[in-house]
């Protein structure tokens, strides 16, 4: 198979060839950020979202992007109509460019790369997922940072004892997964969902906006341990992965799945949403 | 001037041309550690200590070294000779590698670099500095780890607000600075530094060596914001800077750096430490 092409150093080039300089603050300090989009049948999903939340992360974290908005949309075509994919991901990279004194940010380096990516298969994802919680926050956690030491150094523990996924927690709240936004389903039917020290996920806004429209009450709010595990229903969404239930949190089992009907019924409504975005008419 | 030779690849060349793929585990996801070490006169200083830090780092972050520690005296003396800078500094990077998925890790990569740096001058450095405290816990804070976003992120605030650098506290007791040690002398002449919740610096050893050789007291132990405001002394420690006095910290003067006489003892000793490692007889 082809390589796909991708975008660095101001360069389209084959994947395996792009690279970033060693002396980058993104390499030798971790100073990056970056947004991930889902590409369905060579549509860019939510894309202007994800462009805000860019532009948003790089505000946070200082860094000035060096392309128009409009020319990383054509950057980002280019790459769609080049690689024709249909089903993918596009990945936009921010770091902080390559340092003389390995500190100081002089002139951050965009990166632009595509690459085939797996949604969990429909059934799969609705047989819902084993959590995890970690008592941990994130640095900067409005920011889309590279920073995912702690998630990454997980992975071995959380196989180990037979998770699916890491569920942070600090001081008795719960904020999000390393990858995905959480929500929860009261035992009285509302949604409700955290919204302090959290990355703001561009599929946690479309459920928040379709469960306004299905008439579910909605809550953004400081979500405890203790309300998860006494949940009538929970899930996570993420760009990648949609909406997937959780069916356990450490230890404890909630509800069967077969009762999830808030879930099931704003699965449904996204799905309907993205087939609507990718129609061809 | 000819661009100092690097490794990186697996192989040597300039550093300019030197780079890490795009899909690095240490761009996508900031999973990297590192170890640095001056060169002086061509003499790599307390070499056996920062290959056992990388090699703890590495163990720490479950990474892999994909060279023997033969194999990388050997790189790091061919790049010495090679590039024969005098005075210089090493990184030793290790990355977590390309990886298909973004999140697991395959194969490290290492990369050394050698570039040359500026100690700053003992006139100078004998000034003193002005410390910011900032309440902050790294991840992982016993690796050297990549992870500089917060200190990088902090650069604007500490320079808009007159520090010189920044001393990162949390629960009202003081760990580390972002690249140094911190020491302080208390009223009674006992030196002491922060034990835990920090990185063990090589020239923090060294000096903890050098005053158990002066007969000084010295204590490892947890240390407050109240100790460091009401010390007789305080200095930071790291390999490229050795030991620098502390004047103030927030807005608190220390006692006047004349009065700093076991900080003096120590730099001297440190100083003819060096001159000894780095003398040709």
């Amino acid at each position: 198979m082809m390589k796909p092409v991708c975008y660095a150093g101001k360069e389209f080039l084959p994947i395996d060839r792009a690279s970033l300089s060693i002396l980058d603050l993104g390499v030798q300090r971790g100073y990056g950020i970056f947004d991930f989009l889902r590409v369905s049948r060579n549509v860019p999903l939510f894309l202007e979202d994800h462009l805000d939340r860019f532009y948003h992360s790089a505000a946070v974290m200082r860094l000035s992007i060096p392309e128009s908005r409009q020319g990383i949309r054509d950057i980002l075509f280019h790459l769609i109509r080049e690689n024709n994919l249909q089903t993918s991901g596009i990945r936009l990279i921010l770091t902080g460019g390559a340092s003389p004194d390995g500190y100081q940010i002089i002139e951050p380096a965009l990166s632009i790369v595509q690459q085939v990516i797996q949604s969990p298969a429909d059934e799969l994802a609705m047989q819902g997922i084993h959590l995890l919680t970690y008592p941990f926050q994130r640095q900067l956690p409005q920011a889309k940072t590279t920073d995912y030491l702690m998630a990454i150094w997980l992975q071995p523990w959380l196989k180990k004892n037979g998770g699916d996924d890491i569920l942070y927690h600090q001081s008795g709240m719960i904020s999000e997964c390393p990858r995905s936004n959480i929500f929860i389903v009261t035992k009285q039917g509302t949604l409700a969902t955290p919204v302090s020290n959290m990355l703001k996920g561009i599929t946690r806004k479309q459920v928040l906006t379709l469960a306004g429209m299905s008439g579910i009450s909605v809550e953004e709010r400081d979500i405890s341990l203790d309300d998860i595990k006494t949940a009538q229903e929970a899930f996570i969404t993420s760009s990648t992965k949609r909406i997937v239930p959780v069916r356990q949190v450490d230890n404890i089992h909630l509800p069967p799945l077969e009762q999830a009907s808030v879930t099931r019924r704003l699965w449904e409504n996204f799905l309907e949403l993205e087939r609507r975005l990718t129609s061809a008419g």
